[in-house]
């Protein structure tokens, strides 16, 4: 495979080869030479099969001079990074799209830092279908030199990549966004259940908050297509924006600033984890559990 | 003034002529023949210099067959409804767009009722902006036919028309549309202090939420221009949404379903009501309570 | 039968002998002439051959100088006292021992007043224990002479007999009371469960939380025996403490004050109603879901 | 000075001399020969003087068999852990008094395991009074061999000592006890605020709440002396007790339970800290937020 001039010497690895990974590195080993790994190795072959990326032994990850994570929480980060660090060479750059927290990030970064290795934290967001059409956004956390070598990498896949600040600053926007996410939800389920109890259509209802200032990207987006239509496609499950609530919590905790309601709207998503389900369902069944409590449908 | 054959013999009447009555009025008045009164009446001299419409003193109102209400509040409405009561005549409608409280519109909609006259809720948003341009969004409760006969005199000024529910819907609609833009105010306040906090960029951070999950109208139309820009423009009072928010649990009430997140955030108005000033301070303006409490600004 | 000489020419009539009225009217019985009604008459038969009142038809008790309540919900009391209008005669007092709510007892009191009859709401504590041993606290609300005229009636079940302010302050204060029971059975409860589930000892920690600054009467007198204990009596109903804790909201409502932890404290209870039973369950049991969510039990 | 027989053989080491060190110390060194050591070394001196025991350099209170701490907070028990590390030896017992973290002591007793140095968190209540008279209560954690050792050692000041369960639990308990302080207190400020202001007399209010179900420590005992009489004297600072509620908030996540009671009333006190001083009010002042959210005094 020939890459193009300006890149050609740039070896890449991917690790974590899961819904948003897997594509991910696929539009990666279009520009790049890419090596994989993954946990489940078939998928790494997969992988190579497909993208014409080269499935190797973790610990040959470290002959890259990127090396780019999407795990499921960053404690799989840490561990990884603890069993890499014997093979990791001065002047490598860590890319981490774990959707992670701040204080783990910056112990990693920390280790890392000692053995010559930078990282940044580079949250994603457009979600899978993001991943699959290499239009991503990234909103990452590091040094504004780590962040310009990253930044014609991760255009394989990103249209939108924003440094927002010093190191763990990626983690720290994206569970603020996650808790926004659920609020707007959260609140936006309260507000249907009352007002179909009373007779109103939610569809109709929908329709004019859309049209008007509460309107979110739950309303416009996900209460329509996955509540009112009665589908909620599990493609978010409820317990890992439970997760992201908390992680956000840690932020909050961090800062040192009182912020009751995103506090609050953790709980309730932990609550609603415990009676609707974690992983089997979808992050909008916690409108299940307030119809539940009102005794009416949103429909 | 001529006016479009099918519509010829329709004499409407509009009351309550502020910052977005006024302009409604003026729409109407293209259309329809059209009497004004306002409480300052010099402001109804005004109107009718200014659109052609004809200032008549209060009784006079009665003699239109569609009468229009933009008032502070439902108290407003019910006290005009009682002044007008011995003068109103069997058959006209009443559409009455004060963003108001479903259980004493039901109750002037009852006394009207006995008077042989019909009443709808009709709630407007899209603002100022909305009514200086006729493209305000309306959300009307009450009969289906009273609706088809106020849809086409609504359209002088409105371009969005939906009809969500029996008497009351309208108000109720607007309730939970204003305590979810409460709740997405307050709530990214929160995150945003915490995140300036830490170091990150409030523009930047804006910018990635606003292409990712957790964004909102607030987020996309309000926190940059008005909060960000620490301009904090005076167009909708922090009193005036808190009050709507309190009118949102009268919802809730009625619907005797739990509903914590929109009862707290209520609570953290009426707080900030008290904290920052009501009627002084633009509703964007909580987020100056939450800088207070963490010793940061949002820029 | 003959009564205290200061007191013979005192007739009295009670109405709602549920489990604190028929102790309590029984006592009264044995000072004063008492008359009983119930709407179970069978009730106001025991009554009367127990404790030597007369048990009469509605309409006779309109007969007596001064008329006591203990019913369900002041709406009640509140249609009693429309069905009873005819018949009551100007210089009656009305003592209402319902745990009722200001507004609705204002409208009541507001009714009779035109009749010439004074009206006390003059709510309970102490339990049915406190009934039975003539030993009940009341908090009354209401003019002071009307006060001065009732607390020698009260003085036999109550000795505790406290005048605290206007009408409807006595049901206020009550609702007040109940809501900070429930506050205090819920936060214990979510204190415990985290302990529990971290190795304390649920029963010595709640001893030395008795002997601290976190103790209160659940600590001390309900959680013990009824949680720990695993015994969970029923003997006052989780739905009942819900509806306390929503006068309680009416209070605050009417004092147009920011409380945001009472009014939150319903919104937990109307879930626990939901999730753990009303009427069937004793208000302890709302440590059951809090147990469910934590997956441990408290012992 | 001659001790007692069966305990001459014990040498212990008191750190800390504050408000609550001070006096505990001294009746610690009428039974026990006593080392002294404070940061503001004439403390001890003064100590030393008054009550026999004797003021030492640092590491001379590693010659003690049992060493005491009472101080601000788990970060200087850490730190003084390790300052004393090359001196302390193995066998020695370390009873620390302090209202901390259960995982900072944790992570100090694993620390000193190594070094064969036992510790038990020991959190105290009673207060000043308490210690004083020789009349606090302990809530220890840790091994029941320890706590048997520590024991009689600690019956010199304290009459209820109790083992609620592993190491940390002690600091877990007193963290649970106070946050129930702070629900309590804020509880009852939003309750006499709302009554107040409809015309109930605190005092009255107060009275039977006290003879009622909702009473608790903070109504029994200060909200009479120090929020109605006005007196506010600064006896536990705010900001200590919003410190204590930040610990539980910190033991509720080691539980990985909901608990959205407890959890927002530290939001509030954090609000309070901000609002209405920390280190120069007492705690019992969170009441005159509310008054000013209210526009009433309590009285």
């Amino acid at each position: 495979m020939v890459f193009q001039d300006q890149e050609v010497h740039v070896r890449t690895a991917f690790i974590g080869l899961g819904a948003m990974g897997y594509p991910m590195a696929g539009h990666l080993a279009k520009k790049y030479e890419t090596l994989v790994w993954n946990r489940t190795f078939a998928k790494a072959e997969a992988h190579a099969k497909e993208f014409g990326s080269r499935a190797v032994e973790l610990p040959e990850v470290a002959s890259a001079d990127i090396l780019l994570t999407c795990l499921p929480t960053s404690l799989e980060v840490d561990e990884l990074a603890q069993k890499l660090l014997p093979y990791l060479r001065p002047g490598m750059l860590w890319i981490d799209h774990t959707s992670g927290e701040p204080e783990l990030a910056k112990k990693t970064a920390h280790m890392l830092k000692e053995k010559g290795v930078s990282y940044l934290d580079a949250c994603l967001s457009g979600g899978v279908a993001g991943a699959l059409q290499a239009r991503a956004t990234v909103m990452a956390g590091g040094s504004l030199q780590d962040f310009a070598r990253a930044k014609p990498v991760m255009e394989a896949y990103a249209t939108k990549i924003v440094h927002v600040g010093p190191l763990g600053s990626g983690h720290a926007v994206k569970a603020v966004n996650n808790a926004l996410l659920a609020v707007n939800l959260w609140a936006l389920s309260e507000g249907m259940v009352a007002l179909v109890k009373q007779g109103v259509d939610a569809g109709l209802a929908l329709e004019v908050i859309n049209a008007s200032s509460g309107r979110s990207n739950v309303s416009e987006n996900l209460f329509g297509q996955r509540v009112i239509s009665r589908q909620f496609p599990n493609t978010f499950a409820l317990g890992l924006l439970a997760k992201d609530t908390g992680i956000c919590v840690k932020v909050l905790e961090a800062a040192g600033t009182p912020a009751p309601l995103l506090r609050q709207v953790r709980e309730f998503f932990e609550i609603a984890k415990r009676e609707v389900g974690a992983a089997e369902v979808d992050h909008t069944a916690v409108a299940r559990l307030l119809e539940r409590w009102s005794g009416v449908e949103i429909k």
